[in-house]
């Protein structure tokens, strides 16, 4: 581990969250760290890191201000109140935005920063928390080019591969939902199919060879399918329905209808409304089967 | 080439039928062929094989019959004239149908074949006619063992990949379907993504480049979705609304409902009332297109 | 009671046909009667009517034959054996059809009729059981004027209103279609409608006083999706799904996607693969509560 | 016209703003009015109204505050300012918001008077600007009882019919919610039916009696339908579309899935695509047509 010469803060340790600070820590950034509920700070205060307060005083203490947090709401309420991250960023600090949230408030928050002094670039990632923790997330970039720049050393920490999608954080936005929505509806089709296979007398292990075989990227919800183990999430179903709005509300803005988004929007909350949305988001899966009858 | 002890009956000569033909006639088997156009049995006669008037004296030539033909309603017919094809039927001979048709049918054109003596095939098969004309085919059967076991030979002069899936028709018709229904289930999600794509400002070579990574068996698709070209089709949007009917039915039968095949099969229709339907079925990613207010 | 020169056979004594052939009765018209199951033949052989043995003796012993049976496979066969109704009609004789059938093969049936010199009438019937008990339908009547003029009497036995709607077969039965197409939908939309209010707190009965208000003529299904019963099938489930698909391939074949449809149909699937099949098809409204959660 | 005790402000004289301030002014209250661009005050001002600078003077000036805004957005930004609804409300005085908003806003709209003595009544309407102009609306009322009984002299210069829903404001939005899903998912429907009736070459004159006498309280709809006229918007798409988002949101908060509302919201936004947001939202049964291949 060598010393590194840019400060960083990292402010929302969630599953993603932890990995992605942690792999920072260990790449040599001196750390501030600031979670809501404490308790998730300590192992990173226990390897260095120092705890701030509020999002305020973490972003203070930065050159670069990564978040990882939960939606819209949050990342507002994180950045505008009065501890808020905004009130404490340096001029000429760089606010990483690793959330998956809404195109148009992304581009909102850049002008915030922008107004102020400071760098807004939003990365959002792709990936599940196992990747977070070994460094291996796909992150999607948009920002001034030179900005984006200084981030490197800080993507390559925590990443394995960084798409550059010029400068609009909301393309960045936009380029992930496209990817969740990709993955939400496979996990529908393949829900779908695997339920006619069976119904159809079919030895659905012949179909997860097939899928597997075309699809080696989809192994891992493959085998949740088919094996219709949904429990340890990598990404809760709670987490995939706001997405799906997110996806839903950003295609009508730009007045694309999505048929496919509203099934599995309608999927997902049948999911929630039977007790699900802490399961893997491939539960959804298990809804065609209600309406196949059974349970 | 080895001259072949077992005699083959092609009955069906389109962009599939012929290039299946051609390689069993390339494998040395001995070959006579009936097509409803006597046009298309040409260039197969002029390499050797003898031409059949009629179905039924197609059969009666052959240990093996293969048949390659639209939909039920035209294999039923071929089958069941009196110059049809059970007409001719050896006792002992061996039907391969290739046709992608519905489960309930295949079982009753087994039971048909089993009251007189000979032999039913089911044998789908996947792939698009280049893959037909290499002997590049991926074949799903299913049929008594030692019947598909005699079939061998014959599969390997036009299959890849022989995939056994049993001994009751219906299962391999089903496979197949299920595998159609995901072709044409992604066909409609990767439009609806790339249309989100662009509206929203992203780059869509990137999402081209991710797909071809994360699912290289569907290159040929991403490419004509991405370029939107659809013509010389492989497989064309009339046949796939028939395939996306029997995927329903099917579907029905077992009290399975799919939504994604309904918002499929409403693709197909529309694109069908514009006149594609001598399109390649990937041009069905067009109508989102019309629903977001393009043309 | 007058006697009635016209002689009549009526044929399928279900909920429906056994309502319609009493009022053909009690008009006056001297009646042979059969049925699959001849117990259900009874009552109106009590009361004074032939019974056949086969749909041709029937058929041969009338002016106009009256037919209500299940749907067009059911229809062919009555029609097309050797002992079928066909074979029986009298030269001039009227086949009055009441059955919802495929326009198509309502056009066919129509063809074969005038090929042998007899009539085909399409009457398919709007109301439920009771209506027809009580001489309360409604008809939509297709046919050759002067035919449908000489079946007035007739229709005037067990109908309220006779809506002519041409020459064509396949237009009656069209419109038939239309009008259960819109009576499945606005079930749906009521149960979906009634779900939200309930879930959101509104006094349901609220709710049911407006729609009672607005739309009168669906009292009775605002009725029982309010109550939620279900019983004492009016109309089934499985009957509707079958009209739902004659909707949707009717639909097809003139380039029509019906999405609203798509849906009516899944939930029939869904509330067939839940066994409730038999009861009151208004009893699909349960689907959506299922996919809210309950149960 | 007697002199009324209570004095009203008006704030939002769109096309139902104005009918619905027109007819208080009318039954003898003094008026204050107020909206965004003044042209609009004009003939009230001229028939004796005030006219307020700003949300906050018109409140001041008044027993009771009738606000007729687009929505949630323009609701909040109506209140909250510092020149706001809000800040100006006497104590005791009651705010009747006649605007289709969202539940979970409308209650915290309740809270923010409540903390401040000032009295939220939910109040919105159903029926069309003539509907308005004439005094004919029906209003979905919520409030605390007694001051809903304060307020009803109000109700009765704009409404045909109250119907009292309880205390909790957003049960009344719901309702109300309820009634325009309803309504969209009648549009779409009607409009999915007439098309197949005239693609199957019905006469679509019967089907249009058919709905009139079934549905009488449609008429209007019918007759826009089966004319294709969707100019003299009486509701427009835009404000439909808004509506639907609301209903699928208030469905979501409550895991209710909605297909049907699912089917209108893409009915919308492409019809918004096509640049049809200002036509009455009826308009949205054209685009089933375009999925027929039309245009």
């Amino acid at each position: 581990m060598i010393s590194n010469s840019l400060s960083v803060a990292c402010i929302g340790l969630g599953r993603m969250g932890s990995g992605i600070a942690r792999n920072i820590q260990r790449a040599g950034f001196p750390l501030t760290v600031f979670n809501r509920t404490a308790e998730k700070s300590k192992p990173l205060v226990a390897a260095g890191a120092k705890a701030a307060r509020t999002p305020r005083e973490a972003a203070a203490a930065a050159d670069i201000v990564v978040t990882n947090l939960m939606d819209d709401a949050s990342v507002i309420a994180t950045m505008m109140t009065d501890n808020g991250l905004l009130a404490g960023m340096r001029r000429g600090a760089i606010h990483i935005s690793t959330t998956t949230i809404s195109p148009t408030v992304s581009t909102r928050l850049a002008q915030l920063h922008a107004a102020q002094g400071s760098h807004y670039v939003a990365a959002p990632v792709a990936g599940r928390p196992d990747a977070a923790a070994t460094g291996q997330l796909l992150t999607f970039v948009a920002g001034e080019a030179d900005v984006v720049e200084r981030c490197r050393p800080v993507f390559q920490a925590y990443t394995r591969q960084v798409l550059t999608v010029g400068t609009d954080p909301a393309v960045a936005m936009s380029l992930k939902l496209v990817g969740n929505f990709i993955v939400v509806g496979m996990l529908e089709l393949f829900g779908e199919a695997y339920l006619l296979a069976e119904k159809r007398g079919v030895d659905t292990a012949i179909l997860t060879n097939m899928l597997k075989m075309w699809m080696p990227a989809s192994s891992e919800y493959v085998e949740r399918i088919s094996s219709r183990r949904f429990g340890d999430a990598g990404f809760t179903l709670d987490a995939g329905l706001k997405d799906v709005r997110l996806i839903l509300d950003a295609a009508m803005e730009v007045h694309v209808p999505l048929p496919y988004a509203n099934v599995a929007r309608d999927r997902c909350i049948t999911a929630q409304a039977r007790g699900m949305g802490q399961q893997d988001w491939s539960a959804l899966t298990e809804i065609a089967r209600i309406d196949a009858g059974e349970k």
